[in-house]
């Protein structure tokens, strides 16, 4: 992409609405603009983190078995009214209603839809189990919403719901779950820290939410630091794979002895157990919660499958969420400076920008082509005639994991400047060398 | 994807409630199902098919230079206030009230949001060209849903939104829109053509629709072969590159010298002129609209750019719209038989299905696996425990471009039998043949 002509709208001043670093940079970078109170329009460079970070969850989804469909944003009524949730939810759920005059609403999570869906179709214990998943926008209006789009109305969230015979089946879906969830932060270039947590509305028996480390997060964690030392993406010994049991049983070991909490539910006296070395403080900030509830749901609304013996039996399910536009501002409290945002390599909207400083100049602008052809789209490249000062600002604010500078002495001795965002280190190199670092 | 645990809730019997062959064959092949009246959830295959779908859309209006960018569903009803457009959209706008008694809907389409972002980002004329677009879920609250996805509530579109400078630039842009469209129906199989069409509720004084044949489709269209002649993928001598104003002219005037109407508009005495020869006479369906219509909505919201000398100019806008879950159901209009659905190679949720006919053969089971791991998930392979008939027939109806049958007498020999579906030809190969084939 040319900056010169890309909808990337960057502001020097920050915003007055703006409380929290994510919700500042995420403004000031040109990722999105507020249309309404906590409703947002995703810019092409917030999109393109968007669409990076919902093909990981999806990758994740997908081998853990889950299955892909898309359930629509505007719901029937009648179906809460089955869960008995309808009253439940309050003014959190947006009602709607139809020009025929039906109670409809805008839906804020899944249960009752995709248990609607299940009980239309599956009829047997042979399909079974079925862990079925969408990424698709909710919308919870939340009496005042803040802090740009960590708690927006309108979200982008990912839903996985799990249908399977017997509690054992069950329990094994929550554990495959959890494990993919691990993978997925670990993917993102986050610690996250799995805790037992209460199940809320949902409802249900057994439930987490997962924490990442931010230094600029919402609640005070405490932590073995085992979850640190443990790599969720290793298939070798040590490692954990979905498809066997007795790994998903020592991976859940592994999540569950451990000691780690929010300042809400700390227990000091646990803590004091954990050796001095062993302990971790941070800050954290929610980015995904699962449930585990049994048959709450395929009770209430009578969703039956025919089990081995025959007779017709209720599903256990869970519901395992992950908060996918909530997690672009967690990524950015989790890695920004003082100078702007620091992506992890695996989402960034661009491996790297392409600073051409002397627009104009005859080697610098065919230097600059001929890298920016060379990323296939996947390079921004700054072609405007602004100062130089101005482009590396810029290139900080919006961080690109690599800024290649072409100047014209450079240029004219086939060398460029390569710059690492995370560590500020630079080095000049040939234009192949900087290709082949970045990769 | 392995049908004996994919949720791909078949149907034997054809569902009362569908009229036209597309809503029929999608209830049945388990693509989408539905859950308030012209509300739809997608399933697993229904899903991949819409996501082609996007993907060449996507393709396409990024290589004609347009930015993606994301717009929520929930827009302010002030925006609409200040268009003038509030009031005219009347019950089609699904209005809905939030918890603070203002005044929201959903958007039936994007001219006023796309217009308040232009007009906060960009203030000069060197910043234009801008073409922005979003795919995303719109909502028309129809008095009488009906024919599936080609006539729902909810709906996926791809809206494009032009912004230019003056009058030549912003036809330079509706040129290249128009190409970009017909290259897109082209890539999905379709044969389209385009209309010049009235404006409606989007004003404006230049408009054109494109149909595509189908025979089942819902009007009759009268058109010369013109347009079935030229192929719009072409970059060679002929063919038309969005970059060169000579060949966006040209391309423009091929569009609208020659003969096409449905038949509400048809003009006899015009139609009388086209030699016998080039007469074609089909059915077709709408899934496309582009409009041009100047400063309608940068005037009446205020938003302008500094021109090349210094005054404020109100850019000229176009807007593109096309039907992307409207093009599912399109496609199979354009494409079955009595046996079910036939995908293009381009879109088709696989590449092919695999056919064990003797589940539990040893050999049987290991080439069935040895060749789906070779399609790295671009297969569904049936190893249900089903007989063949049920095999040969869920798998026409789900319409895969080529079915590999494995059968033990076969497997033994090392053949299996490839059937293309939309030819119904058959062939006994090696499975590296039929690899090969189907590429």
């Amino acid at each position: 992409m040319r900056l010169s002509h890309a909808f990337i709208p960057t502001l020097k001043e920050t915003p007055n609405e703006a409380q929290i670093a994510s919700h500042r940079l995420m403004l000031r970078a040109g990722l999105v603009r507020q249309t309404s109170a906590g409703i947002y329009a995703w810019l092409p460079l917030g999109l393109r983190v968007l669409r990076n970070i919902e093909r990981i969850v999806r990758e994740e989804q997908d081998g853990a078995g889950a299955q892909e469909i898309l359930m629509p944003t505007i719901q029937p009524a009648e179906l809460w009214k089955e869960s008995g949730r309808y009253e439940d939810y309050g003014k959190e759920m947006l009602r709607i209603r139809d020009r025929h005059e039906r109670d409809m609403l805008y839906g804020p999570t899944n249960e009752e839809m995709v248990t609607d869906l299940f009980r239309q179709s599956v009829k047997s214990y042979r399909e079974l189990p079925q862990i079925l998943y969408h990424i698709q926008w909710k919308f919870r209006d939340e009496v005042r919403p803040r802090f740009g789009v960590m708690r927006g109305r309108e979200f982008l969230m990912k839903d996985a719901y799990s249908f399977d015979l017997d509690h054992a089946g069950a329990v094994a879906s929550y554990r495959k779950m959890m494990l993919a969830y691990m993978r997925t932060f670990q993917r993102m270039g986050l610690k996250a820290i799995p805790m037992e947590a209460d199940t809320g509305p949902i409802g249900g028996d057994l439930s987490h939410e997962f924490i990442i480390l931010a230094p600029t997060g919402e609640s005070q964690v405490y932590y073995d630091a085992a979850f640190e030392e443990i790599d969720y993406l290793s298939a070798g010994a040590g490692g954990f794979s979905h498809e066997k049991p007795e790994d998903l049983a020592r991976f859940f070991q592994e999540m569950t002895t451990h000691y780690a909490a929010t300042d809400e539910k700390h227990d000091t006296a646990r803590w004091d157990q954990v050796t001095a070395e062993r302990k971790r403080e941070g800050r954290g900030i929610e980015v995904g919660h699962i449930f585990y509830f049994g048959t709450k749901y395929t009770k209430s609304m009578g969703a039956t499958v025919a089990g081995p013996d025959g007779k017709q039996v209720h599903p256990e399910m869970g519901s395992y969420g992950i908060g996918v536009s909530r997690l672009v501002g967690a990524v950015i409290e989790a890695s920004h400076d003082d100078a702007g945002i620091i992506w992890p390599d695996s989402i960034a909207p661009f491996k790297a920008a392409i600073l051409n400083l002397k627009i104009g100049d005859a080697a610098c602008d065919a230097l600059c082509e001929q890298l920016y052809a060379a990323f296939g789209g996947n390079a921004l490249y700054d072609d405007r005639t602004d100062r130089a000062g101005a482009k590396f600002a810029d290139a900080d604010l919006m961080g690109h994991p690599w800024q290649i500078v072409v100047g014209p002495r450079g240029a004219a001795a086939g060398k460029v400047e390569l710059k690492r965002r995370a560590t500020g280190e630079r080095v000049e190199v040939t234009p192949a060398e900087a290709l082949s670092r970045i990769g």
